[in-house]
């Protein structure tokens, strides 16, 4: 008895990003930095292109957990930002709870730091609540590799779905014909290789012209 | 409440290669060039070998894409080609799904590039549909190991089974009796360490000839 | 059909741990030992700072096994201590299944020394006894990595949750309002990077206030 | 709806080796051939420990795949051989099912050379035709760690139960007080460093007489 | 006899930057993508804050080693730019050498695509000449670890320094109150951690002042 | 002509340690922080232990830097502390290099983060200034792992010697009857293993006296 | 005191294949086979390519080493080929070192299996007897990463100098205006990544003619 | 100015084995536990091959250290043992210098545990007292892979070469015809995949008289 293929739904879907924030950062090692925050911010940018309702937020701003990413205020000013009072799981905080339900949406997307604990949780209780759970792994940290494996094997059981950033991207936008040169510059601001394939192409088409 | 065995059965089988693709190629990372060129090349053999109706369909070909891989065309150059204008999940496009119709097999053995888009969203659509679908896993490539593991668990959870192309041709084959030199050949000719076995021993027979 | 969401549950946990022997740690070698220790230990010290019912078991401590983690005597010097004469599957001993029911919880959180014997058989049967059985898998170690992972999709496939010592922490927890100091030092104690940031915060606020 | 706990009972089992040959082990390269070999070995003298009927079977031994390892045939020297003229699947060669049948057992421990095919396809079999299997992983090998990770989820997801030689014999005994030494000689002639712990503990066990 | 050390110095100091293309990028396979290009970037903004002077070097722009990275373009404006017509050694090419020697420096920075050829061959020609050299490693790229591994040994045994363009920043500024704010800025912009670190500070800084 | 034997001599050596403060240990990548911590205040101990004359330094306290690892003040409490107004290198700073001339010693042993610079720029410079250098390379950290091995190449070309602590703390040692339970103690509180082997053996001896 | 820039000239190299038989194959393991095999067929096209005199050599070709790869012999019909009857240091057998003198040449390319012995040997008795020694890293194996490492830290120890063959090939060309087409089709050949970029190139410019 | 050729000499060469002990085995985490016994017992087969004058140290064989690997004494019966009271480095203990003088040999292949200290040790100083010095890297053992490396260069930077136990059987032997199946049952023991060179081809062969 397999799970059915929910697949996810640009006018359906929500994103949570999950307390990405300065000082947790420094306790992502399942992934180089580089790339962790390179996915992070192409999530929020994602966030951005597809205008998905997003919530934002954090435990502890103020404290040794340190602010929010400054990018993510940046690239999202008007999501709905929540500074969790001592909530670990941001579904306990009845806050947080609401903006979820004021999007109005069924599938949610969420990402955060860390793993196991900020993503986690949150998708655990969304799944109890008759959400469809999206997990975006590459833009979720955590300490270690095995740690991380053990949250996607408890993630996977309940019913959570695992994808990328760059997955969740192409299913939601479904047909290339719907905005060609959006979703290629959301590609090439954060795929080098991509990047390097536009360039390539786009130099060779000047000659073209000439 | 386990999934039942569902065997391969070459009169059953149909073959779709999603999106190996010159430009696509160098954004595939969780395996080295070499081998996975070589996977790719044997499943296209095996396909040729089994006499397998076989699908290709590219996506952008003319843009920063790129050309399907020539050696594809050469293999397989009576599969029906169809080149996508848009569509990010094949499954999605009317002409590559009547294609997968007009094979009229329930089995479906897929690869492409990225893993976690290319393959999986057809993939999970087929599932939907009803087909049997087996995932070749090393002649799927994507940007790294973690996308693929989480691509791997997605598909997994919906009732895909993983394969790689040599339990493929296995499976497909049941017994070397139905053709010693045939599955002998294709072997030798993408595993390195098969054909020293076969050269060693043809070697040593032809020194006992003497 | 996925599973529900058993959450951690402080007033219904108790903590197994089983085999933690000098002599037994090394053979572990899935883990740098530097960290293996950390987490034994930070488990042991999360046991005693929630108060969870604790039974500590060994097996053939006068012989090559060696004896219990000394430390784990001195942080829970009133756990009941179980030196099993022969039995392999710690369940299989009758004192250590009355001291298991004498803790009168619903909940196990299981580690131990090898993963795939003396965690896995325990919690497979504790399992099947109708418990809810969460394993603390960076607190668990055994020979390598294949057996690791071999034991996990055993455990997984069977019910129980992958979890490691941080996120059980976090579950048990549930909001660092019930105790933000004592949360803080359980962290800063067993998680270098936690204890940088509690630090560089706290230099921050002393020149605050200077 | 998880997996009820199918525990390995010493009179109810049987193993199955598959095509471990001279040739094939070539191929094997998802474990050092150190390991892979030690590993084969411990579970050839396990099933002569615990007396379990055993099946011996290969594919063209006469040709480049190698005859079958002979310290296999030293080691269980009464045990059927089954020489497959051709099935791939060992599961397909009638003599080789009646030897599967006259053991009697419904517990089948299966390991073989490669996994995704030797060991992959009989397991698939046996759990079809209701048998409980149990695979040897760490004395199964194959090309590389992506071929052997995708036929361990096909397996899993099939039913069958990941062990390792070690977990298998510590399931079977069940209680140390059975035999001691004899299993305690099993460990030591397989596990370096559980041989250490035994050499160090005789040692001073030694000094303590004097 | 070991090497004197030779100090980078920003008085006597030149960056070249050998075959940074779109196309040969996606050769690069010893590092990340992201981490990549992100070291790239950072040594040419590293070459424009300390003003050092950069020649820029690129073969067969126009055919399928593709166009320089454009960004290379934009943080450089004023750097000699050579197009070499085939020489692979860029020390071969006259014009190349008259824009090294034009820079007036004894000291070469040299980074590159393919570390083994474009890089490493002008370097030991840079020896040969009496030049100090010193390889960016970390914005030079190849196939492969062992390649690349092979590649730094002949340097190293011929003399050049193995440098990363963190270090090179640091050798070159040498005291932070040279201009805290400019390399603390060269900083964040491509070292996330570092990034982390002042937003937690300033984070904290700010609270102080209100 | 390779390098002559420079043997660490108690009597002759002094220990640097530069930059280990908080906010920087964030950037260490190289090795997971568990060890690095460890192997950071094994190397204070053993400088404590061996009564060697130690230097503290670090740059810009208070900035985003952080401030000093506290264990490293309590375990060496009468070390000078140089805090470094700004110089990168601390050999460029003249107060540290009073400090090191007071110590009155030929041999450096240095570790710092990060290992390319805080390490190697002092590593170097005393090399020039005719001091035997001697790195201890798992007390030093960096970024990522090729940074570390170009650091490597450079400073031994240069001619230090690559050591980690507890071939120093043997070095210097030489006999273990200059102090049996000294030096026991320190490697049990820094080598888990070695702390193993030394409570089975108490344990076994215990047992032996009654 | 460092090594000149000794560079490879095509008018005075010669290439040395060392044992690359179907036997001793089966022991390479520092390198998966796919790229292993294509490495040695590149090294060989490229001494057909440059007509570099080339010498085949063979230990016990009718033992278990089993025969010369027969893609060898095809690709070099004309070289020499000496089966040694014994010697395992190629440059004791006198038929092999008269057949090294008379190719006329000073600089020795070298590559075998195994790389400590097959090819360390030799090389270190051609610095011995005056000859330029260039390793060819990627088109040699052996049984394991640190026997290789151990073998390049001895060889570059004794003043080999450490290539790959693509870095050969492009130090012997020198000038892509020497043949553009022919090292094009070299590289397409045996770099798949490099194919691609030509593919995509080709492609492009047979839509602009259009 | 690079090393000249030191090659081994069977009639000029001893072999020290330093510290092989069952406790300190535990300490060994650079290679598993398989590969480094079998290339210990390879090494001590080797030496009695060879019939190389050997010598056997421990240090404290009645503590935490643990006795000597009991087949090393059985292997080498006649070796002289020298059981130090204190010294770390054997080469400060009196009977042991004697010991290696005793042999007459110039020529010292050690191997031990752990790699920087008991073999880098006597390494340094016997390099200083004139000797030639091989490293047996794959028999010597260490706590992770960056304490082996410092030690590689260490000691690489001293003279000291580095070969690995099959390395120096090949280059003590020189010719197989010396003894063909001396060398060959060397081989077969401690390396499986020559052993199922040797085991095909054999098995051939017995077919071929058939």
């Amino acid at each position: 008895m397999t799970q059915p293929y929910v697949r996810l739904d640009k006018d359906n879907a929500a994103v949570l990003l999950v307390d990405h924030q300065a000082g947790l950062l420094s306790l992502v090692r399942d992934m180089n930095p580089d790339s962790f925050r390179n996915n992070v911010l192409a999530l929020a940018d994602l966030a951005r292109y597809f205008d998905l309702p997003t919530v934002l937020t954090t435990s502890f701003e103020t404290g040794p957990n340190g602010p929010l990413m400054s990018e993510l205020k940046e690239i999202l000013p008007d999501a709905p930002y929540i500074a969790r009072p001592g909530q670990i799981n941001a579904w306990d905080n009845e806050e947080f709870l609401q903006a979820v339900k004021a999007t109005g949406k069924q599938q949610l997307i969420i990402a955060g730091i860390v793993t196991e604990v900020c993503v986690a949780f949150p998708a655990l209780s969304a799944l109890e609540a008759g959400y469809e759970v999206f997990i975006v792994t590459d833009a979720s940290g955590t300490f270690n590799e095995y740690t991380r494996d053990s949250a996607w094997q408890r993630m996977t059981a309940a019913g959570a779905q695992l994808m990328t950033w760059f997955g969740v991207a192409c299913e939601l936008h479904r047909d290339w014909r719907n905005d060609i040169e959006g979703l290629g510059t959301l590609f090439a601001n954060h795929i080098p290789d991509y990047r390097n394939l536009m360039n390539s192409y786009a130099s060779l088409q000047a000659m073209k012209q000439r």
